[in-house]
């Protein structure tokens, strides 16, 4: 548990370092699948003073394991992915500009260029707009709902993030470490798109590029990187 | 007084760092209510020689208590803001890019996302343009008076922040620390809906979202941060 | 003579500081009016390695008068200006990002802030496209001549700068720092008003207002610093 | 060999520096003509630990001549292009934000200033969609074909770049860091003609002054520089 309270206290430096995210505005989770523990980021804590000691350990559940402080008021929306995604090793969530922009303007992130290719197999999907009834109820937790039904058909693998609309990114990966690196990915692609249609709203894809790039890195015939 | 000085000059340097800033385009008071003294940055002094003890001390009337430089010349303008908006204990006015160009665009920022739900319930004002006898005649009392007059039925504790017409912001809050940080978020917020409209010029709201994000963070049932 | 070189290097190296210029993309000069010499920088030469001792100096006709390197090739443009311009102490040319673009727009850059009419009372004009004649013969004279002749009617001490169309900014002042300081005001200034004409592309603009603001930092009646 | 693996590590570092590139999203080669030897980026490997001695050394058919790592998944571009022009000693490719923008737009960078007339005498041209057959089959190789075929009447010692259609830039010179500097170049370009065509749709530009300021820095009667 101390060496993932590790993992997820750097990762959260890394939002900073990374340009992600200012004052308190994102949170990184990470899961232990064998003991069921989730550890994340506490609520409202500052980067600049945050350590290892500092990360809340809950299980699926919510309830807290370890830790003296209140965990990420969106640990409920983590907790729903974790559940249904059990690939996800860890998640990410910002406000990050370019992604953020995307997710307020209700729109999929179309999957226009290679760079967007080599990490999502498809457009990056925006969810739909949450109820009355959802958002006065458990409205965190009815927030992983949302993820989770705009995933139908979807694979979370192939597509490791999301836009919640008119709130933010959620990114994901294998651990806290790949999802902070979708999560960088998530906000470039996110400035590139929004340049590209700023020079020609008729921009048109190339379908068999996507594919190509993507399995480029990844499945079984990949062959970029050692 | 002289930690008032000393919050209201580290406040100022903030201003620098966190890139709203550049020359001497912009200042930050803080308001001691029981002495009814105000605490604000000298007039076109360079961040990089600035100190504590160059802070002016005026009182509500513009007098000058302490120091020996001349006060910021919008000193006018905080003053009024203090007496209009009582619960005020800190002020700041910049030149940031994207809240700028906001208010030279003389258009209200609409609350379209959660990252702004999070800090002001409803749009961030513009002013009104200014009639030709209040620029001619006194300047900067006239400003504060037509954002006083802006926010007739508005709530200065929920919308902790103005844009004044072909001019630029001010923010405010409970002291010179938090109306940076308020700032800091308008300017932010500033950048992303500029964005947000250039992807999707007829986005929609969720009013029922905005409402939940900002009583998150605000009011009897905040439940976010420790 | 000494001085004005230690002056002009700093002012070259504060264009990178800025973030106005990369690599080789910018030259400041001073003038002493007294002996009418001009001191510039080299051309080509990297800022990492300059030094004040690289500093040209050249007489109003061009000629070399004390240095080892070919002074700019835009020195016949600065010649021209210190000439039209009897007031101007020094000279700056970049290609800084937002200013160089609206450069190469063909458009004058419209004042439509206080941040804008703090500096400059009116818009800053872009010249008219040269001439095949002017482009084939002395270019770099003729420059200068394109921008005397757009000043035809307009106070160079009251706009101090220009675009030089599908080129790039020109600025000036009293000295090398202080036709430095516009510069990167006419960069600030040029970046606002392309946000807020996206924003709105029907925004008006306040008369009274950009009088007052101009006034307040300039002339007779002055109030703004110490 | 020693020395141009650690100018071709260097110059990959400048990408970083530069900001032209993230986490492994660039490579940069340089090639020795009288031996046929190319030394390039090895795949996938992070810039914060890359050393000279992972430089990878192959011959123009993608034999591996030195080097334990395996080289850049796009070394078949690489060779390519040096195979099609014989004057190019240094390839660089990047994901820079503004010209992979431009590439995602699938269009050409007009030249419409003399920032971009320094450099390209012409426009940077965009590739067009590659066919299916040319993606599933050796897609990197055919990338370089793409290229060159674009290049049919067009002088790559004239126009050191392109655009791969929904893909990035290339850029090149006569050795890495020239290459590195074209690249950087191709970037502010990128950006200056996305920001003025924001401003004016329908700018026109001056044929007279690109072919000026092309000949200004490029060929027999070049006068810029020392």
């Amino acid at each position: 548990m101390k060496e993932l309270k590790n993992n997820v206290c750097k990762a959260n430096l890394d939002l900073v370092r990374h340009g992600l995210v200012i004052f308190t505005w994102g949170n990184v989770s990470a899961i232990n699948r064998e003991k069921g523990f989730v550890v994340i980021k506490p609520s409202g804590v500052s980067y600049e003073t945050i350590k290892a000691d500092d990360m809340v350990v809950v299980d699926l559940e919510g309830n807290i394991i370890e830790g003296n402080l209140k965990p990420s008021s969106d640990t409920p929306t983590h907790l729903v992915l974790y559940k249904a995604f059990p690939e996800v090793g860890g998640i990410v969530h910002t406000h990050s500009t370019y992604a953020t922009s995307w997710a307020q303007a209700g729109c999929d992130i179309p999957n226009i260029g290679t760079t967007h290719a080599d990490y999502f197999s498809h457009a990056i999907p925006c969810t739909r707009a949450m109820t009355q009834q959802e958002i006065e109820g458990e409205y965190e937790k009815e927030t992983g709902h949302v993820i989770a039904e705009r995933f139908t058909g979807l694979n979370p693998v192939h597509i490791p993030g999301v836009l919640v609309g008119n709130h933010g990114p959620f990114a994901w990966g294998k651990d806290a470490d790949d999802a902070v690196h979708n999560a960088v990915v998530m906000e470039q692609i996110a400035k590139m798109a929004y340049i590209s249609y700023g020079i020609n709203p008729n921009l048109s894809m190339n379908k068999d590029l996507i594919k190509k790039h993507f399995s480029r890195k990844h499945g079984a015939n990949a062959y970029y990187g050692q």
